[in-house]
């Protein structure tokens, strides 16, 4: 794909300006102590403490307020591990519209609690790629749902992207920028901000070795598509689309993948250190600077954090 | 005590400007979520994101800055259940001078922690207060070190204060502000900022029913010393002084308890709405509304969270 077909800063820009009322600009927090063990200086975009506990509210809000009078009105469909479930379903009752959520059977139980509480209507399938694509095109084909794609979806990328240009407005200039990946749409459109805006930063994406199709496409040059994920980052089981590899493979520099018990180390040293509660998908590229597989010393690095939405009942430590 | 030898706003604008180099200004964090539960605008001043993760870092800042530099040579001494403590060893190692820290035997493990990570010279002591006096005392025989007590201290009432001049900064104008009392400098100087700025303004005190001497003190409108505290709420154990008494017999309106189940749901009820790490004193305040101890429907409520140092493998829940 062309990089003029990709994503550009003006999305991102057009996308903000949309979801301005709808979305916090949250905090950037920082520590002495994360410093000092980095010996780096970390600036951490809390989209934890987001609407709904994640960066998803973000993309949501512009994929339902890009929704013409008229497709809004029969409501929007979605797919959904959880977090971006949640961010659908605050949107669509933000605009006043129904939101029909597919949700894997034995998705953590606050995310699940969170859709409801949202006024979203959740059907539950089985926990496949395959099962939840077909009960979310049986919805859109009875009810006439716009469907809005957790991550293949180019409103939605742009609206996830936002998240980096406050990151860049708040923070001295970034030698590094460090996020998470899931199915691709955060990094789409936060390295499309980050590469227009300070083309002298390094973007570096993060997995867990249990769920790498990022990593495996990246080296490969092609999508290979993910096929098995086994990590605790519930949020990152998500395979790439052929359009957010795209922009993976023009915009970032490069990819890294941690371990699962390094995830954990680092989710616990983020409570520990910053005082937040951030869910192990969040807590992937601060593993990615524990485990020494990216460099930063010396370097100013911005990470994004992703969200908070964890069971409490059920901590990895 | 008259009201006119009480601290001043300009003691506490004074010590913000004094300290300004050395602590954070945090944000203030709101929550869909708690607020719809409240049927309240909840506005959490988060100094659990505070440098060494409390506001001690404020009046400690403001005491250690205050000395002169043949007093700050010899160093400064204080005892303290953690978080004052490394405060106290912070301020003392941005000064260059040594902190002597006399800390309880049991004391949560991070908090001893971080005060030897921030250079600090723990003494351990039998966890009463007179012990702690008497080995603080013995320390300030030997070294001639300056004494900054966690609160019985009016560079220290007036640091803590500062939190409060921010609270009023960032949000609408606020019918109530609530803060936890432990020994009272906290309060102290937060009511004294609020009631200066904003009289119309509303200021409760919430302790542990089972560290209750404020409660009791105001009621019988003389200090009533605590002899013996029950609660989860460690930070909150200490006995008002006769000068912290004077000001919340003059500056707070009313005074309310909460019981440790109370304080433990609001604790995780906090970490859950917010996605951040709060100690049990922290949620004190929360918990007064969860409680019905304090009526907030329809109220624009300023809530300091006063820390977030808390043992993650010893959670009440």
């Amino acid at each position: 794909m062309a990089n003029d077909t990709l994503l550009t800063l003006a999305d991102i820009q057009a996308a903000r300006a949309r979801i301005a009322a709808y979305v916090k600009r949250t905090p950037v927090l920082t520590s002495d102590v994360l410093d000092a063990a980095a010996d780096a200086r970390l600036f951490f975009k809390c989209e934890n403490l987001q609407h709904i506990g994640a960066f998803k509210a973000r993309g949501a809000a512009n994929a339902v307020f890009s929704l013409s009078d008229a497709e809004a009105k029969k409501g929007v469909a979605t797919h959904s591990s959880g977090n971006h479930g949640s961010a659908v379903a605050r949107a669509a009752a933000l605009r006043g519209v129904p939101a029909y959520i597919v949700m894997p059977e034995g998705v953590a139980k606050p995310k699940a609690e969170q859709v409801e509480r949202l006024g979203g209507r959740i059907t539950y399938c089985e926990p496949t790629l395959a099962a939840r694509e077909a009960a979310t095109a049986k919805i859109v084909a009875r009810t006439g749902a716009a469907m809005v794609h957790p991550y293949d979806n180019r409103k939605v990328m742009a609206g996830q992207g936002t998240a980096a240009l406050e990151l860049l407005e708040d923070t001295p200039p970034l030698d590094l920028v460090l996020c998470p990946i899931g199915g691709g749409g955060l990094i789409s459109g936060a390295a499309t901000a980050v590469k227009a805006l300070s083309p002298a930063t390094r973007f570096i994406g993060v997995e867990p070795a249990g769920a790498d199709d990022a990593a495996r496409s990246f080296e490969a040059h092609r999508l290979i598509p993910l096929t098995h994920a086994d990590t605790m980052a519930d949020g990152l089981r998500a395979s790439l689309s052929p359009d957010t590899f795209a922009h993976i493979a023009a915009r970032v520099d490069a990819i890294a993948t941690v371990s699962e018990p390094g995830i954990a180390a680092a989710m616990r040293a983020l409570w520990e250190g910053l005082k937040i509660v951030v869910e192990p998908s969040a807590a992937v590229p601060y593993a990615a600077i524990r485990e020494g597989k990216v460099e930063v010393r010396g370097l100013k690095v911005g990470i994004v954090l992703t969200g908070g939405n964890v069971d409490l009942d059920k901590l990895p430590w």
